[in-house]
């Protein structure tokens, strides 16, 4: 199962962190912004861009999770780079994240559905095919299945949001409810019902939760509520989330989760003057890699060390 | 401003409508399905059926409703077809609502916002470019500003989800606050608050709700409570909700809502043997403007009529 793959692929590369490769055109290094004019132009650079990263860190992480705003913001072209982004990294035995936060009724789900994970009416394979889709579930079990459904029959899986990582959040995902829990536990709930039977042999569950690692108490809640749930962490490095605030997304052994940064490692190089952009993001992706294993030592979380 | 444009459109052509072109490759007539094999035929096969079903209604209703779903799920080239028909559209006068229920966290938002409404990082137009579209309120402000931002900036508008028309979403949508509110009442609550600043001339702003037509009970509910959102209301048809439960979404002028149809448009040349889709799609287009407008009429909200 993939989320076997996924958790086997931590341990092997002792990482338990994943590359955002949300490639705004603004992030690369002025040379190779130099002279670009165009959305189709950009697409090529920012693919040119994402190619040298990916072969600077894809043997020292488990995954990469491609952010499909930063492609869509150049249109087609965009869609392209995006597309051929998911599958670079693949072809370098990464696993990779579609970070798309897709979510409708049934049969539009379906169609999405089938563009990441699945198959489309004309007997398609999902173009932008990916290992994993992140999905929002405010439409409830409705918008989830085609995909939980694909998850089954094509072996992907899906991590939805349950507490997100910006400061906004609060506004919905902890409104309080009659029975005493919050918004953000229930969806939590919710998450552990949909994914109960796709639990693999280390215990977690191809359907995951979305767990920001800017909301410590929080996290430490959903930890201890949701055993089977793996959690995507995001909001580590430039949203201020630190090692010690995520270290409780991981359970005793110091598994059942991974945690994302994006900026931090893509503009490694603009906090170093003169520096590669690719040996920077080499050298960002060890030192989160050490620092988040730090945290986890720190707490005796050391199982999948040994 | 873009909402009072919208409503000016509704009383020009006497059809709180919206014809939602959600163009599946399957729902396309059997001889333009033959021998397509590729997604990149499939776009342009759907893109021609589009043109000709917009050719065959856009003198009657006032927008349409492009689900980005459908052409995401041919990959690349059906993103180019939603990109042309979004641009066909607007070219035969129809406002556009591009339906993609996007949401993240505010940088996040702000790409996801110059694809649809604003100008992306190399400032070029939003290649996606609408007049509204859909967003998902799960993150709260954060993920909504960027494009409330750009409304301001260019004259566009959004729907977000409150109360979805799909059998699941109360599973989220009706869960009871600890206040005696249910979120989806919360989130209307938010959504008021969203497009305080964006109101026109007809007392509605350019930040509306989506409100599905199969909840009549939540509709008169928000009707009441959310007096300058105006709504976007799917489910007509196809998913079961009948004019008369949906005349509760339309204030007493008759104003305030506009009803989308999807297949019930599209697929409409299928219940009737050898007829042909567009002739057929306009007359299911004709037929429902009645449906709405004698329901309207039944209930005395007749002033946009006049």
């Amino acid at each position: 199962m993939i989320i076997d793959k996924l958790i086997d692929a931590i341990i092997r590369t002792k990482n338990p962190s994943v590359i955002g490769i949300d490639t705004a055109f603004k992030y690369l290094p002025e040379d190779m912004r130099k002279g670009v004019t165009t959305n189709a132009e950009a697409a090529k650079k920012i693919l040119e861009f994402n190619r040298q990263i990916i072969d600077a860190i894809y043997d020292i992480v488990p995954a990469v999770k491609v952010q499909v705003a930063y492609y869509e913001a150049y249109g087609v072209a965009g869609m392209e780079t995006f597309r051929d982004t998911l599958a670079y990294s693949a072809s370098k035995g990464l696993l990779t994240i579609a970070d798309v936060k897709r979510n409708d009724i049934g049969a539009t789900s379906s169609a999405y559905s089938s563009a990441y994970l699945g198959v489309n009416d004309l007997g398609i394979k999902a173009e932008f095919n990916t290992d994993f889709v992140t999905l929002n579930g405010y439409l409830g079990i409705d918008g989830i299945k085609p995909f939980t459904d694909d998850c089954k029959k094509y072996d992907k899986g899906a991590f939805i949001l349950v507490r997100t990582s910006n400061p906004s959040s609060a506004e919905v995902q902890n409104i309080m409810g009659s029975n005493g829990e919050m918004m953000y536990e229930h969806m939590g709930n919710l998450v552990s019902d949909w994914g109960w039977d796709l639990i693999g042999k280390h215990g977690y569950s191809g359907i995951g939760a979305v767990v920001g690692a800017t909301h410590r108490e929080e996290a430490i809640n959903l930890r201890q509520r949701l055993f089977s749930a793996f959690f995507l962490v995001p909001g580590y490095g430039a949203q201020g989330g630190t090692a010690d605030d995520l270290e409780v997304c991981f359970d005793n052994d110091g598994l059942g989760a991974i945690v994302n940064s994006s900026r931090g490692i893509l503009c490694a190089y603009q906090k170093i003057e003169g520096s590669n952009p690719y040996e920077a993001a080499r050298h960002a992706t060890i030192d989160m890699r050490e620092d988040i294993t730090r945290a986890l030592i720190n707490k005796g979380k050391t199982k999948w060390l040994d």
